[in-house]
C-alpha cells in the first residue's frame, strides 16, 4: 500500500476506495502505517471531507477493529441514546433507567469528560463504589438481567477509534463532521443496537455550534445507522446554556436523582422526555409519541425508574442507598452563593465559561489521564430571559477552598450576563430521521 | 508551545506569528515536536497557504537552522542559478563554467535526481572520480581560486529543510507553492549569494505544470530573495518536452561538453544563454543583455568555459581528460535506434514518460538511497513540430540489456506522438523580477 499516493488523492479531493480505507485502518492499528502519515491524511479529510461511501467504509473498518456486544435472543428491543456532549447534560443518568423500566434493553456505553463538557462515566463514578469498567460479557449478562448497564467503552470496542482519536486530539483534526460521525457510530454500532437516538447539541457550548453543521452531522450518523440495521433518529437540542441547574459530577447525580424522583428542572425533563419518547418509539413498545410520553412519566411517578437506577448501581458495585440519601455522595468543602450584580433580564448563561471553570476547579480534564474531583461545580438557578434583581442569589459555587470559590464566582460574573437581548435557542429545535429534517 | 492550537489556527486559515514559526522549526529540528504534528501542520499549509510574513519567517528559520557559505571580501560578485527541475536539463553543467569564466563567482549547490527529474549531482558523478561532497570551507576556497564549485548540499546547510523535506516526501505535502519556495530559498540564501537566477519550469514535465502557479512560485521566491539582499530574477521556461537531445546522466554530460565546445542543441543553448545573461546582469559585469550574450558566446568560442569546467573537474577529483575525450565516460552495454512508426508531424515528446523510463532503466531514483546507473537514457533528436517519415530514426535507447532496450523503446512509442496538433510552449515565456511579470 503506497500511503503517500492515497494521501495525495485525498488531498486533491478524490474519494478513496472502500477497500483502501479498510486496509489503511487495519495497517494503522497493526502499527504498519506511522502516525505522521495518518495525521496528514486526517488533515486532508478535515479539508476535503469524505463521500458517503468513504464514511461508511471508515466506520465499518473502525467497528471491525474490535469486538461488540451481542443481544441475539434477548427477547427485548435494544436501544441506546448518545449525546454529542454538553454542560449540565445528565440526561443519560435519567433516561437509561426510565427507558429500561419501560421494557427496553439499554446497554449504555458512555465517555468521560473532555474539554469543557462533562462525561457520564465521571458522574456515575462519584457514587461510592460504582464500577463502570465491566467486560462486554458482564455487560451483556447485566442487560439481560436488569435491562440496563451503564459502562465505559472497553479496549475491545473499536480500538481503531481509540488510537485515531488520540492522534486527532494532538493534531487539531477533531473538528470534522465525517470523522466525528465515524468515531461515534463505530462505537455505537458495536453495542449491538436495534435503535439509536442521537442528541445533537447546537449553540455556543456545543462542539459543533452551527445548526446547519449539526444537522449535517446528524444526517451522516443517521445514514450510517440506518444502512447497518440500526434505526437512528436525532434531535437537535440547545446547548447555548447549561441543561438543568447542576453542573459538576456529584451535583449532577443529585439533580438526576431529583429528576427520577419527580422533582427535576423543567428544561432537563423536557429534553429527557423528548429523547425517551424517540427511544420507546424506535423500540416499538408504544404506538405513538403521546403514549410513549405517558409511559415515561409513569416510570417516574411509579418509582420504577428510580428503583431500576438503584438496581443498576447495586449491580455495578455502587452504594445504592444514594437513592434514598444523596447526602452520602462526596460533598464540596467550600460553598458560596453568587448574587446578581445588577437588576435586569438574564441575556445569556455561557456554557463554555461554566464548563471551563469546572475544569479549572478540578472537576474536568485537560488530559485524558487527569483525575477528577467529583464535588466541585455550579448550581445555576436562572435561565436566559429570567428577570433578576440586584443582590438576588443566581447560583452557587462548589469548590475545594477559597481560591476555587474566587475562580467560580469570577466565572459566573462572566458567564451570566444581563446586557443584550436574550435569544435562547429552542430547547428541541429539529427532529431528523432517514426521511428528512423536521423543524419543531 | 501548544502545538495543536497552532495547527488549529493554521487549519482555520489564520496566519501564525513569525516567532511561532521560528519556535516550531527550532523545536522540530531539536526533536521536541513529533513528526505527526508537523505533518498535520504541513497539510494545513498545503490547504491554506502561507502569508508573505509566514513564508519569510519559515524560510529564515530553516536558513538559521544551519551554516552558510561566506564570500565577504572575495572581490567578485557571487551569483547562482537554480532550476525547479526537468528532464534533459543539463543547463547547470554549462552555465556554471560559462558564467565563472566571465569573472563571476558561481558556488553552485545542486540536488540529486528525484522522481522523473534528473539531478546535477548524479550527472557530475558520472565523470570518473568527481567528488561533490565538499565541505563548506573547501567550497569557499575553491570558488576563491577557480571562480566556481559544483557541490552537494552539505548536512550543515538548512538541516531543517532536509528533515522537513523527508517528511513532506512521505506525507504528500510536497506540492505547495510556499513550502517549495521556502525549501529552495532557505538553501540558496545559505550560499551567500548577491544574485540568483531562477529557472522555473512549466508544462507537463514540471513539478508545477500550470504557468500561473509557476509564476506565483517565482514571485514568492523573488520576494524572499530581494528582501534578503539577494537580487533575484526568474525566467519561465518550457518543460513540456525534454530540453536538448540527451536524457540520462552520462549522455547529458556528453551533450554539455558538446555545448561548451560550441556544438550544443539550439534549444539547450538558448535557455542557457537566456539564464546566463540574467546572471551576468545581476552580477553587474555587463551593461545590457546584448553585451552579456556576446560575452557568454565568447566564453564558448574562446574555449574558456570548457577550460574552466576542466579545472573544476580536476579540483574536485574528477578525470579532466573527459574534456577532450568524452569516451572515458562509462558507456551503456546496449544501444538501439527507435524509428518512427508512421509519417507525420511530431505533436509531443512527453517528458514525464521519458523521465519515468530513465528511473525504470536504473538511471533515476524511487527512494533517496537508491544507486543510479549513469549510462542509461535516451537521445531524442526530434522536437514537437518536426516532420518525420515512417522508418526515420527519431531517438536512441541506452540500456543495460535487451530488457532495458524493450522498456526504452516502449516508452519512446508512448512519449513521441504524431497525432494531434503540436502546440509547444515558448522556450522562454516570461521574465519575472521584483518589478513584475513580463511576457516574452
Amino acid at each position: 500500500m503506497v500511503v503517500p499516493s492515497l494521501i495525495q488523492r485525498k488531498r486533491e479531493g478524490e474519494a478513496l476506495e472502500p477497500g483502501e480505507w479498510r486496509t489503511l485502518i487495519e495497517e494503522y492499528v497493526a502499527g504498519r502505517i506511522p502516525d505522521y502519515q495518518l495525521s496528514a491524511l486526517l488533515m486532508a479529510v478535515v479539508w476535503r471531507g469524505l463521500s458517503a461511501d468513504e464514511l461508511a467504509a471508515l466506520t465499518d473498518a473502525m467497528l471491525a477493529s474490535g469486538d461488540r456486544l451481542r443481544f441475539e435472543g434477548l427477547g427485548r428491543p435494544v436501544v441506546d441514546k448518545h449525546s454529542t456532549g454538553g454542560v449540565g447534560d445528565k440526561v443519560s443518568l435519567l433516561i437509561a433507567p426510565m427507558v429500561a423500566s419501560c421494557g427496553v434493553a439499554v446497554p449504555m456505553m458512555s465517555g468521560r469528560s473532555l474539554g469543557h463538557t462533562g462525561g457520564t462515566l465521571d458522574k456515575l463514578e462519584s457514587i461510592p463504589g460504582f464500577r463502570t469498567g465491566l467486560s462486554l460479557r458482564e455487560a451483556e449478562a447485566q442487560v439481560a438481567r436488569l435491562g440496563c448497564a451503564m459502562i465505559a467503552q472497553t479496549p475491545e470496542i473499536a480500538p481503531a477509534d481509540g488510537k485515531l482519536y488520540a492522534l486527532r486530539d494532538v493534531t487539531a483534526t477533531v473538528e470534522s463532521v465525517p470523522l466525528i460521525a465515524a468515531s461515534i457510530m463505530s462505537k455505537k454500532l458495536a453495542e449491538g443496537l436495534g435503535g439509536l437516538v442521537l442528541d445533537v447539541k447546537t449553540g455556543s457550548g456545543a462542539f459543533i455550534p452551527e445548526p446547519e453543521r449539526a444537522i449535517e452531522l446528524a444526517r451522516a450518523m443517521i445514514t450510517l445507522g440506518e444502512t447497518r440495521n440500526c434505526r437512528t433518529v436525532a434531535l437537535l437540542t440547545a446547548m447555548d446554556r447549561p441543561l438543568g441547574r447542576a453542573c459538576g459530577n456529584t451535583l449532577e447525580v443529585e439533580e438526576a436523582l431529583q429528576g427520577l424522583g419527580g422533582e427535576g428542572p423543567e428544561d432537563l425533563m423536557e429534553v429527557t422526555y423528548a429523547l425517551g419518547v424517540e427511544m420507546l418509539l424506535l423500540a416499538g413498545v408504544e404506538p405513538n409519541a403521546a403514549a410513549a410520553r405517558r409511559r415515561l412519566e409513569t416510570s417516574i411517578t411509579s418509582g420504577q425508574a428510580l428503583e431500576t437506577f438503584g438496581r443498576v448501581i447495586e449491580a455495578q458495585g455502587g452504594d445504592a442507598t444514594v437513592i434514598e440519601d444523596p447526602g452520602i455522595l462526596p460533598q464540596a468543602d467550600a460553598v458560596e452563593v453568587f448574587r446578581s450584580p445588577a437588576s435586569g433580564t438574564v441575556a445569556a448563561v455561557d456554557p463554555r465559561i461554566i464548563g471551563r471553570a469546572i475544569v479549572e476547579l478540578g472537576g474536568g480534564r485537560n488530559a485524558v489521564a487527569d483525575a477528577v474531583d467529583p464535588t466541585v461545580g455550579f448550581v445555576i438557578t436562572v435561565k436566559p430571559g429570567d428577570r433578576v434583581k440586584a443582590g438576588q442569589p443566581l447560583a452557587s459555587v462548589f469548590a475545594r477552598d477559597a481560591t476555587g470559590i474566587a475562580v467560580g464566582l469570577e466565572a459566573l460574573r462572566r458567564a451570566i450576563t444581563t446586557d443584550g437581548e436574550p435569544s435562547p435557542l429552542p430547547l428541541v429545535s429539529h427532529r431528523i430521521t432517514g426521511a428528512g429534517v423536521e423543524a419543531l
